[in-house]
């Protein structure tokens, strides 16, 4: 098996689009990371691009406007964590020494559906019901809250972290701070979240270049390794009893932390899914850097924010960088990549040496089925 | 690199099922694929789904009814080449060593559309203006009868054989032989199709499980095996300057036969992509089954024909069998390896021990970009 390297990334800022088509959203962020990576069209063996909404053969439409054709493209779906699965994919095939030089990329225009939850399939009888995302990680705030004593006001400050983080990202969607009152103060959208809890609609794309050992000696011999790639599925909370584990990122964590040959303690940076404040609370304890009620302790504490031990979110995660669901797994391999190559700017977590993204979701179906993709990277 | 096998197989009739779910056309193919290879959900590595536009998380939505899960369940959508883009995925993981026992399911639900030609991107303008599917191939059609001097009669032979072949598989979705006549005298489309050169719309699924060298050897030793796997991307046809050859198909099955160490006389039976009739004729070319201009003679001859040296579509095809988009790759497959078993029933073919399945096409984007996956299958 190969050893699997990022020689490239690209990503445009995440906001709204909407009278870009969704090439046009997807083709500047694959080009960018190409031109990085120093790929000619002719060396790239193969396209891999994840979306969740973009309609059929969306890497097609991406690759048509640079003229690129004749490889495989590959389109891969898993709601949230769709662009992550398919750098998964393209993973696989480059560890079987099938492929040498892979470019994914991740795409989605959520302008085009007008605002609001996404479209729903007819047989998801609970999402029917009203149980869309906002809803349901609100149910489970409110039983981690119940469980463990946390407050509304406790659970804000993820918000403020998220913020401060956003602001120094230049491809952030939500660029500036909000303070403790403001998040509070907002408009309601389900108890005990504020529209500050909530990650924004919005467009955007990410891409990566991959390449096995062979070529990343030749073009880049420092190139950031992925150590773990990881897709699993199941159940998106361990059901209605313990609404406060989130059972797939615990699983897929541990699978990941095992093929790295790593633990939680040698975690350095991580870019993980927070789709509404509550659910970083929930995957610190998930990751294993927080036992089970005590995630708050290590939020307040100051160690996941810049300049902590383990700062979670540099980029400002889904809440303030955005969250246009199939290009958030690769928006987050760029910026841990950017991260372990001391080249992230303002929001740089200095010395940082393995990273970890994390994307999980299950638009539909409830509790019932998610997808989750991790990944591990090491300098 | 494992080889890869395939240890079972599973499919549901083709028709229309405006009353169920996707999920609950999907499951009952994978469950009978799952009995067949005696796979113990337990031991399932992955899951791929192959959906064209089945939404959110088909493959999960269908696992989820059978109670699979925990492990990784990867949606894969290219257009007409969904699930056989899938497979390809799979065989990728299999090969890598990563994954030794995986399932592949092709479902899609076309009645959700209520019939007509499918959604489109509003930035396809080619397919807003009126190039859908029909009006594309009927223009290669119209093309390919002036440059051959094939006659509209002649065409329609392609259908008529088709539904020989269709009247006598009990899994297609359009159980009835034609007549030259009936065909000719149909309801027009698109000239020179009447609606008898057209695949019907409808919903389907199908399933294959693959297996590692390892397993294989336990559990089915005379398992057929996957010799070439090839996925490609490019124009749908060589341009408007030369609209009857497709390119795709030209070069994809030139690398299939790389791999598998064949040329195009080693076929003995073949599922390609006759979405139209036209298509048949051209990928006869494509495939070298007969040179440019000469497919009719090969059809003429009854050599493509149950009982001829190298019968192509004994299913029926997209044209009788019927055309579920994501599902109709794994419904190639399971034809082939049941007729590499010799269990294919009245429309066996007898004495087969190579096959190949081609399932090609370009939702969107016209002509400039299509998919196109080729499986090459041995005993």
């Amino acid at each position: 098996m190969s050893k699997v390297y990022v020689i490239g990334t690209g990503m445009i800022a995440f906001g709204k689009y909407p009278d870009r088509t969704l090439a046009d959203i997807g083709w500047p962020s694959l080009r960018e990371a190409l031109l990085e990576a120093k790929v000619k069209p002719d060396s790239l063996d193969a396209i891999y691009c994840g979306t969740a909404l973009g309609g059929m053969l969306a890497g097609q439409r991406v690759a048509k406007v640079l003229g690129l054709s004749g490889m495989p493209i590959i389109n891969v779906e898993n709601a949230c964590s769709s662009s992550s699965s398919a750098m998964a994919q393209a993973f696989n095939a480059i560890s079987s020494g099938r492929f040498d030089t892979v470019a994914i990329v991740g795409v989605e225009k959520l302008t085009k559906f007008g605002g609001g939850t996404l479209p729903l399939e007819a047989e998801d009888w609970e999402n029917r019901q009203g149980m869309v995302m906002p809803a349901l990680y609100a149910m489970r705030a409110n039983r981690y809250m119940h469980e463990y004593g946390l407050t509304a006001k406790q659970l804000a400050e993820v918000s403020v972290k998220s913020h401060d983080h956003g602001a120094l990202n230049p491809l952030a969607q939500i660029r500036k701070r909000v303070t403790l009152e403001e998040v509070m103060g907002a408009r309601p959208v389900a108890g005990p979240f504020t529209l500050w809890h909530c990650c924004p609609t919005g467009d955007g794309s990410a891409a990566v270049i991959l390449a096995s050992e062979k070529i990343a000696r030749q073009v880049k011999p420092d190139a950031v390794r992925i150590a773990a790639s990881e897709v699993t599925s199941g159940k998106y909370t361990n059901g209605y009893r313990d609404m406060t584990t989130a059972e797939l990122t615990v699983r897929g964590s541990h699978e990941a932390y095992e093929m790295a040959g790593i633990g939680p303690d040698d975690v350095d940076v991580a870019e993980i899914h927070d789709a509404f404040t509550i659910a970083e609370l929930m995957y610190y304890e998930a990751f294993g850097w927080a036992k089970p009620g005590e995630a708050y302790g290590l939020l307040s504490s100051g160690a996941t924010s810049l300049g902590g031990k383990i700062p979670v979110n540099p980029s400002g995660g889904l809440l303030s960088r955005g969250h246009p669901v199939g290009a958030t797994g690769m928006a987050q391999a760029v910026e841990i990549v950017r991260q372990l190559e001391g080249r992230a700017g303002k929001h740089q977590v200095e010395g940082a040496k393995v990273g970890v993204t994390h994307a999980t979701g299950g638009g539909v179906a409830g509790f019932d089925h998610g997808a989750c993709s991790i990944h591990i990277f090491t300098t």
